[in-house]
């Protein structure tokens, strides 16, 4: 999917959220645990859902990899299941040497057919490239990320540079790719960090992690992280698909996300973003 | 399996050798296509033909991966059939925010029991605690890698540290793990960095890939890298496991074994390590 394509589906959903399908078998409502695939049942059940109210679902496969190959099995059936009209991602962080890089590539793109994958730049650009090499696919790479070990390295100063690791890692980056395959992840607990993001990459879509469960503020991100694309996809994981416990998960589930795709149809009003483009 | 038994068996196979799982199914010999399982097959002969040479077997995830949920069975039974004791290493390069990390290091050491992963320092303290947490278990983190991407980022130069970022992922990352525990990956592609690594990190053992196909050099590394408890673990993967390419495939792995095993022998025995500890 490019980058227009999911700007249209934002417009037309009133929505930027990613569905985060962080599905941990410890949490599955226990009426699922006797089906034949509790995990994609219960992933199945949280798509009919929410599939309205999102423009992207992002399974994080360290979910899905804990149970082995049937783990796998489970995720290639709810990548199945997920309507084309939505952004995939693959949230794995992958990243090694080139010809490595290149059968993850593989894995995601292919094998299991994502738009996009999370990948981690810390070796440099050979373990970037190969995937960036798929057509109308998307890399999304690790920049500021919303956790408290963002702090040890990735916020670090550079001495010729003058300028912390992440923006070296965004500014690289952006030497690689281009506006349709090259996004950043940028967590939303840095809500201060927007604005000069938007300096650094004013063009490029941000995945951004961290509302909810993890604290960050989808007013402030919005302000300081919008552009004329919209260019945010706000994730939310647990506070969505773990909303309820019981037989009614699945409303539940539903019922958080509304209430995010509201607070969104709202700020893509007030920025003019959907009046502009639906005259 | 902890620091001491590691050294042990080195000293007992007079080897520091780990051979490289990196089963690419395109290589694969076309006379076990047929089989049920080509890889596990493959991965069975090789093991067969080389473990007495070697103390580590280190599979790629991503060539496993890149087959969904057939790879992954095809990791485990690959495990299964490793002899205990070998120091068996996911080379997985993960690392995510700490609940994910989490299931990741589920994957690997509860899943399929491996003794150490490899992971990716980007994120900081809280996306590589978690696997440490597990008992005698062993986290390797990427430090300096054997890839050209080496450069973007690794060796960049830090403002106030003064000294570049992979020095600082080594001495931070010394805080959180203990010498059983936590080990390094140092490219062999970098022999003229592991004196000034073995000041950072003196005791720690490191995992060095790149020797063979990448170009890095045995002696070299072994002259300023080795410790009193030999320190190094040399991983070749291509070269050893892709040395033939017809039925005789395994023979020729193991002579390609065998020819590095002997100079880790002469290398172990010129620096005084077997001596010193067989009297």
């Amino acid at each position: 999917m490019n980058r227009e394509t999911l700007f249209q589906n934002i417009l037309s959903k009133q929505s930027f959220l990613c569905v985060g399908l962080d599905t941990d078998f410890n949490r599955i409502p226990t009426h699922l645990l006797d089906m034949d695939d509790p995990v994609f049942e219960f992933n199945k059940r949280i798509i009919d859902a929410t599939h309205d109210l999102c423009v992207a679902y992002k399974p994080n496969i360290a979910f899905y990899e804990a149970s082995g190959a049937k783990g796998w099995e489970s995720l290639r059936k709810t990548l199945e299941y997920i309507p084309e009209s939505q952004f995939t991602i693959a949230d794995a962080k992958r990243g090694d040497i080139g010809n490595t890089s290149r059968l993850y590539a593989k894995a995601f793109f292919e094998t299991l057919n994502f738009d996009a994958v999370t990948v981690a730049p810390y070796m440099g650009v050979d373990s970037v490239a190969p995937f960036l090499e798929f057509e109308n696919k998307t890399v999304i790479l690790l920049a500021l990320t919303s956790n408290k070990g963002s702090n040890d390295f990735q916020l670090e100063i550079q001495k010729e540079f003058e300028k912390p690791l992440y923006e070296k890692v965004m500014r690289k980056a952006q030497q690689w790719g281009n506006l349709d395959n090259l996004m950043f992840v940028v967590g939303a607990t840095h809500p201060e960090k927007f604005e000069e993001i938007r300096q650094i990459a004013p063009y490029n879509f941000l995945l951004v992690p961290g509302i909810g469960a993890q604290g960050g503020d989808l007013e402030r991100v919005a302000k300081y992280g919008m552009n004329d694309h919209c260019g945010l996809i706000v994730n939310s994981s647990r506070g969505i698909i773990f909303a309820g416990e019981g037989e009614d998960f699945a409303e539940k589930a539903r019922a958080a996300a509304l209430s995010i795709q509201r607070q969104m149809a709202q700020i893509l009003v007030s920025s003019n973003l959907i009046k502009v483009h639906q005259v």
